[in-house]
């Protein structure tokens, strides 16, 4: 018995000082240094980096849209505006939307498409040897299972926000989207707004200087629907902590700072408030008091460079709708919510400059790629026109075998921020790493840029 | 020797599980279940709480003036349009100053005042018995041990921001005021400006409903003055990393919050930027590129209620000058920077109410002490008049006898901020437990109310 008391002792002290707590999460987490880190999964053998991918050009792009309800629907009339395009197949859940979108097809002067209903009939459609993209608008919790299954039957993906729930499904996309060298898109149209352009163009230019603060949100009184009726989005939040709809403040910000291109997201803590307006949700919905999502849930993001990211979340409190959308620079600032400011230290200082000015400024800075197609936007919309500009953004890279704007690591990065705000949140604002998607590629290509012929 | 690895192992093991590693702080400190915990010294014996603490009122105000320079000579100004006051005594480094103030005073129609020249004066000064509040305005660093000699000497004191510069200058002045039992009030001038007085009165009314998430800032372009000339703000901001001047943004939303009268600040998290400007501005004035202060800082602070404040820093970029100030709630919201705006659910949901609407509320929600002296405060100033309010109230307190608007928990709360937010950036964006200042009474005083006669 003594002779063991030694050994005993010893791995007792050893295992003291190398047991790393571990942390419930989608894929395995444990706290370490302070920080709570998730695993990066190995890359599968024949699995390839998608950074900078250009997959062979398409003269035309045949399209299938699976899930037409609100966004697949104003999706499908959009691109029967686009130049180039096939709309070969439309899923849903329920027959009489496909037939509303094929009424739709035929008034806008295209050809009806091939329906598919049901649960698993995106199978079939993902099967089939003469589509090319496969655009995804379901409920959130089929877009990364029917992302796979498109880029694992070779077809590109484009999903609706937020592309992936969790850590493991952001890293589903990423593989699908590696091991098969499909592209894989998440359409945050926030990006393709007008503001959010001309500011990009600037920042990239140096107007503002070193941007070093960017702020984004999505503060969305969505509470004024719930008071009336319930829906699938209102039982999600009942379900999950965290911000669970960060990519539209998220995205344009993170290209100003050129995530993965330079820089990366290197940790995050959380913070929010109680579920108030969940609450009282869930008492006349469900029967029960218990709401996950607080009323108002915040993220501070550090990058690798320790510039800052801040996003917010709310969708419950009554008050006026805002992304802020906002750039702290050395020499000069924009703002975009709750009134455009941008201030330039060469043309004022730190005054905001006159709506004249600025708007002039705006229009100087347009990307090029807006030359020709702004005013078919803003008359095809949605959105004021950005809905139409990413899609036909997509559309001329798949034409001309370009990579895409938004590629799939953007697409993991802006949702992971669901998950990590989440355990922070449940970890008494622990800092939480950002899995490093790109595997170790983040700074290979040297700043955000629209590809062009 | 053998005997003894039996106990040394033990005594080890115990250690390794017992053992709390120490932060540096100005007060004892240590990481605990993932927070970092500062110590909370007891109450002397005699030193009874100043929570609602009512002083013997005054017919005349007798005050005292230390620190004569940019603030110092705007207050001794005031003063002068303020009934029920003598101005006894200027002290300050530097003669002319007093001169100065002196000339002032005989201009605005009173008798010169005595005055004290020299680092130590100022004790001279607080061991008068002719004196009843020391009014402190002189470079940070001397705040806090000017007004413990103050207090020490029996003298009420008001102190310029941030009242206290670290963890342990908040304790002293909490125990100096406890322990003299004579009022200790941090200059906030920005609670008494008009957008924040009538939002406040209208939080208290119930019509935001539960305010749940409040955020300030003091984002303000010094930057401009340094690019010509160094001070010693810009020398305190490069050698001290965190939030520096928290309470200008700070003050209005924990009033609003109730803090230490129904909720209290249970742990902050900060996170900041490197030093583009202050590296800079280090090379130029003292010729080495080191400087503690991000460009950017943010906390994020839950309260016991699990509420949640924002405060923001930032005096380099130029940007337009803005304290945030927004109030959330499930009800409706309120925001000052960079244009007024309200919503309120009841009144139009969650739009923005119109300029005529708005301004028509901000004047019916006006504080009763407002009616009579709001003329004259805006002739006064400074600031717009918000300077000439908070003074006022002071002095209105103190004939009364009555407790004063901001008591010496709130300067302690709101100063706490500068080294709490330096600790969580020292430490990886570590969440940081607030001390309470009140020492267990943070939930005695119902609410947050102007006291009156």
């Amino acid at each position: 018995m003594k002779k063991l008391l030694y050994p005993a002792f010893l791995v007792l002290l050893i295992l003291s000082f190398s047991c790393k707590k571990t942390v419930p999460a989608s894929v395995s987490a444990h706290i370490e240094d302070g920080y709570i880190v998730l695993e990066t999964p190995e890359r599968e053998p024949g699995q390839r980096s998608a950074l900078a991918m250009k997959c062979e050009p398409l003269d035309v792009v045949r399209v299938a849209f699976v899930g037409i309800g609100g966004r697949g629907s104003a999706a499908v009339y959009r691109w029967t505006k686009l130049e180039g395009v096939d709309i070969v197949a439309l899923c849903d859940l329920e027959q009489n939307k496909i037939d509303n979108a094929n009424r739709m097809l035929e008034e806008n002067g295209c050809h009806m498409a091939e329906g598919y209903v049901g649960e698993e009939a995106y199978k079939d459609l993902c099967k089939r040897d003469d589509i090319d993209l496969v655009y995804i608008a379901t409920d959130w919790l089929d877009h990364t299972p029917i992302a796979v299954y498109a880029l694992n039957n070779g077809k590109h993906a484009a999903i609706e926000v937020p592309a992936a729930m969790t850590i493991k499904e952001c890293w589903d996309l990423v593989n699908a989207s590696e091991r098969n060298q499909r592209h894989c898109m998440m359409l945050e149209n926030c990006c393709y707004d007008f503001f959010e352009l001309s500011t990009l163009n600037m920042a990239q230019q140096g107007l503002f200087g070193e941007v070093y603060h960017v702020e984004g949100a999505y503060l969305h009184c969505l509470a004024e629907v719930w008071d009336n009726r319930s829906d699938w989005r209102i039982f999600y939040n009942m379900d999950h902590r965290g911000d669970n709809y960060p990519t539209h403040g998220l995205g344009p910000i993170c290209q100003v700072l050129n995530i993965h291109r330079g820089d990366r997201m290197d940790y995050l803590v959380a913070m929010d408030t109680p579920a108030y307006y969940g609450s009282e949700a869930a008492k006349k919905y469900r029967n029960e008091d218990r709401c996950e999502e607080g009323d108002h849930t915040i993220s501070l993001i550090q990058t690798e460079k320790k510039k800052m990211i801040e996003v917010q979340h709310n969708v419950f409190s009554p008050r006026p709708y805002s992304r802020i959308h906002q750039l702290t620079g050395t020499m000069g600032f924009a703002n975009k919510y709750p009134t455009e400011q941008i201030s330039v230290k060469s043309m004022g200082g730190h005054e905001a400059l006159s709506k004249q000015i600025m708007d002039s400024l705006l229009m100087t800075y347009k990307p090029e790629f807006l030359k020709g197609i702004e005013e078919k936007a803003k008359k095809v919309g949605g959105h004021g026109g950005m809905d139409f500009i990413m899609d036909y953004r997509l559309v001329y890279c798949l034409h001309n075998g370009l990579p895409i704007d938004e590629d799939v690591y953007d697409a993991a990065e802006w949702s992971a921020v669901q998950e990590l705000s989440r355990i922070s949140l449940e970890n008494g604002s622990m800092p939480v790493k950002f899995p490093d998607f790109t595997r170790g590629d983040w700074n290979v290509v040297n700043g955000f840029s629209y590809a062009t012929r």
